[in-house]
């Protein structure tokens, strides 16, 4: 057997999240149906450093499976993306160690938000961003994120309909920068609970827009409490845009 | 009466072209849908400065209709985008004279077409580029363009299916630029045939490719031949960039 580990980028538009769930398009559902396609009717499962949401997009998603082909790394790109719809891309492939596990593995996760944050609307990339029409004071929202950053129970900040216990996280970088694309909000850490990223930013867009100061964003985090925190932002302004592993 | 004219962007992906057909989507159809409900069931008809085909987008298309209402151009903008679907914007409005027609006082168009000259997809925007991962020319193909520049029968870039009579077009001015957006091939000109620029862009690419050289171009274009001209590049890659008016 060989393990195959794929960077993979999805457009999460068309699909109902990531992972598979009966008579839905999901992007587990339709990478797991071409390889099985490609083992003759032996279904392949595979795995991913973690689920999205509807909505949500990849630009750097890893997963892993095993097969019996001994193919290079580039054939088993081109025979994937052969296959795969067009809104699913195989970026790159490895043949790692059979010890090596897509979602055990992370040291390290990045988060990309992008808010279209001017006046009009730009339908072109309306499925890429959270189109934001009002005035956002981004030094608050700054000095707001400076807050969450390190490592702190972030209960507050996780979607109530969760089973995780423990929900302590490190958040080791955060930034937010006004780009041509869009304000850009970027986080970087060892891993986020259900929601948290959409939930830190709609926290940080009511501090923008004034409706909450950056000290009640410090008391949010200490109340453990979800109903502390802002509202959850829109998924399509959302991508999984790395993940890292020791090696 | 007030004579209305709105620079409108759309995405073309969902569209079954710019014009009303009967039980298809189409832009023209949606746009008067909204205009017929805010005038309370009196159908109102907008005209453009010209059709676009299903897959083919426009960043500034122009159009015009009358209405009673005396609104400001503000608030014309406000009540359309409020009630347009997500993939029509509205961008301007301007209170315009009753002489004034979107399509017969046209007096330059520009459109851009946008190739994805990359190994990989990019999975983001694939509905507003032409994926095209094989080696390309540029250099070959800006000078195949420099023979289109200019006054010319196009007859052999325009589609055979057409009633036009009349196929002496100028272009003013064409380029060809990689960007971070892929390839970008701009095109101004007095008018533009039926897939005029898709044919222009399909024969480029068989230049860049080496599948035809330079002068191979001109000959087509003195042909007045459909066949002698290269293949018709697909619609998605396309954009209505600007039109412009005399005043």
């Amino acid at each position: 057997m060989n393990r195959i580990k794929c960077i993979i980028s999805y457009d999460g538009t068309l699909f109902n999240g990531y992972q598979v769930q009966p008579n839905q398009r999901t992007v587990q559902t339709d990478f797991e149906k071409v390889l099985t396609k490609m083992h003759k009717g032996i279904p392949i499962r595979i795995h991913a450093s973690g689920r999205t949401d509807t909505g949500v997009h990849a630009v750097g998603q890893v997963i892993h499976f095993d097969s019996e082909y001994a193919l290079q790394p580039e054939q088993w790109k081109r025979a994937l993306n052969a296959q795969l719809p067009k809104d699913i891309n195989v970026r790159s492939v490895e043949i790692v160690d059979d010890h090596f596990h897509s979602r055990f593995d992370v040291v390290r996760k990045e988060y990309r938000y992008f808010i279209w944050n001017e006046k009009d609307e730009n339908v072109f990339s309306r499925n890429h961003h959270y189109f934001f029409p009002f005035d956002l004071n981004i030094a608050k929202m700054q000095e707001a994120l400076e807050c969450l950053l390190g490592t702190h129970d972030f209960s507050s900040f996780c979607a109530s309909n969760t089973d995780i216990k423990d929900k302590v996280r490190t958040i080791y970088k955060g930034s937010i920068n006004k780009t041509d694309q869009g304000i850009v909000i970027a986080l970087e850490g060892n891993g986020f609970l259900y929601n948290m990223v959409r939930i830190i930013v709609g926290t940080l867009i009511e501090v923008g827009q004034g409706k909450r100061d950056v000290k009640s964003v410090k008391n949010a985090l200490l109340a453990r409490d979800r109903a502390k925190a802002g509202k959850t932002s829109p998924p399509n302004g959302l991508f999984l845009w790395k993940v890292d592993y020791n090696n």
